[in-house]
């Protein structure tokens, strides 16, 4: 059911505009590459918008932000919205400091996000106006897990009707919903959080998916999610003696290279409510 | 034949300064270590001019341009003209943006370039002035093929006489010309396309070539060229099930890494035209 | 005896603040997450200070330093003095440009640092106040060998009581430093030079190890180069026939991430002089 979303990125190609945090940008891009997307990377206020006007989706992540990247943010958002492009927030650190708690704030006052994509304590301070970050880490205590799944569902639902937008919560559980549905996703593994940017990744990725199928955004991101973890599956089931999170990282990549829609669809471990 | 410019860049160990994006910036520098070469990144106005003049030659990369670091790609340019330095041109994006397109033209007005490599509608772009480019990949319809082979040749020798510059264009077939003659290169393979940054690794790569062959210029970008496509080929030999583009990207540079005089001369399918 | 060092960063996971290079940093992540301590890279001057605040220790590398990231060093510094925090210093090409040297230097004297780590000649431009740096490498004529031993021994203890900080001078023998104390350390292989980002990754892995054990921060120092040293040594007796410096990378990673207690204890190669 959710394989079609990725059939589609790789017959569809988008072009997605990244405003990424330089720590993860190369495996952002590569993810991109591996599932049929194709990046460009672009921060630079007075080149954004011709940036991103060429591509069909934009992907914002705040992490390693600055005053010049922040105004590039603002400006192809705004070209985006202008555009009726997909525009994806990933609020990284939001909680951690005020700088990045403002401007994510900031941009979900001014810019229309499709999707935003986040741990879930990143995503309370966005729905809270507050909030700690440990790092770009979740709060173990706020983790979503069989116990808050409930509270958890109710939260994002309540959240994505408030700002009209997809919200996507990543943990050992997984949220991806509208004010109407949210899919429970459940693959993954937890060694993935030893390795720095699958968060990013997820959500480049995430931006390729929901471009490449405008009639289906909300399963669109919760295929990407699907498709995320199940790599990580995947990556782990090809590790060998001696491996650690620096070959995990690539072989995740790899699997998303080699995921089909059959793949995907008999993989996908996932519930609506 | 093209084997004694690897040899050269191990003997000679050529100090390359790369001012270039921080999406691909860690594969350039590895890659330039994998050859033989030693390589140093700056890109602060107030730093460049001290860092080129250390170095033997300067690599300028517009992907992730920004208004300080375009600064820094003139003060460094100029600083290495005056020293008589190699300065190589990859003008990432040129034509997907006014900032990038009139950067690189403007670089081109003011700074001589020993090289300037790019795909045939980057490298189109700063010929005519205009053009598009799908993210940074050539459009199909302007593909260098058997059929468009003739055309193409002369249109890259035409332009190296006019900006007295070696002109690399890379893609299925790569052509690496002066005003007089033209490598026409054979080696690579597809599959490099799903590698975000081929192009900029073989753009530090071939700096350090030519840095260290002052003699036979256009000889060291052709063999730089060679040997990247080769590595791509000995890469793609020892994929496994499952490997997919990421480690693709390591076997590439570990085939970089292990080559010889006699792998290259012996891989190296070229004709000049 | 070293080992100890390592399970208390496993167990106390401490947070680190890296303002780093774009070249290396995505390996600096890697490796403090492999190790067991959590990353945050930050360098715009209106987020350091918060996100200093909330980590155990801070990270300065000042490879591809700008005039912004230089203001958020001073800044990040001086308030993870005033809260008491680790901070390490690795001046990356000190010597090869006035502004690096003068970035070093000045740092040195507004901020107090809790270790200084970098190459020969880096530490030798700090101490000296000259110097000629190639690329960020060390020059052969000032490399720490057997036969300089003694001198650079005394050397380095002395700048240590200069400037009330553990030195840490790595090349072929190691030398980790206070004004009474040296560890010679004899771990690693001379191929580690062949990856970018070696020092930069030892850099965020001592700045963890250092973070994590307060009260033996000389002894979590040494643990943190024999740990390099010894990951280096292991992840080349895992490498095959065709790999090269990229794979080497994943493979010294992994090792520190496979890496126990026991097996640091063993493998560490040490004397105190």
């Amino acid at each position: 059911m959710l394989g079609i979303c990725l059939e589609n990125v790789r017959k569809r190609v988008p072009l997605v505009h990244n405003i990424t945090n330089y720590v993860t940008v190369n495996d952002v891009a590569n993810i991109l590459l591996a599932c049929g997307g194709s990046p460009i990377m672009s921060d630079e206020p007075e080149d954004v918008e011709d940036i991103t006007s060429i591509c069909g989706g934009l992907n914002i992540n705040i992490g390693t932000l600055n005053k010049r990247s922040i105004e590039g943010m603002y400006r192809a958002g705004r070209k985006a919205n202008e555009l009726g492009h997909i525009v994806l927030l990933d609020p990284v650190g939001a909680g951690a400091s005020a700088l990045r708690t403002d401007t994510a704030v900031g941009l979900m006052k001014e810019i229309r996000f499709t999707v935003i994509r986040g741990n879930i304590s990143e995503i309370k301070t966005l729905a809270l106006g507050s909030g700690t970050t440990k790092g770009v880490d979740a709060d173990v205590a706020d983790a979503v897990t069989e116990e808050t799944l409930d509270t958890a569902v109710a939260f994002v639902k309540k959240l994505a009707e408030k700002t009209d937008a997809i919200i996507a919560v990543t943990g050992a559980i997984d949220l991806v919903a509208d004010h109407e549905r949210c899919y429970v996703i459940r693959n993954g593994r937890p060694e993935m959080g030893r390795i720095t940017g699958t968060g990013c990744q997820l959500s480049g990725m995430m931006t390729a998916f929901v471009t490449a199928n405008p009639e289906t955004k909300l399963k669109a991101a919760a295929a990407a999610v699907a498709a995320m973890g199940l790599a990580g599956e995947i990556g782990w089931s090809r590790m060998q003696a001696g491996d650690g999170n620096s070959t995990y990282r690539n072989r995740i990549i790899d699997a998303i290279y080699n995921m089909d829609k059959e793949t995907l669809d008999q993989g996908a471990r996932f519930e609506i409510r």
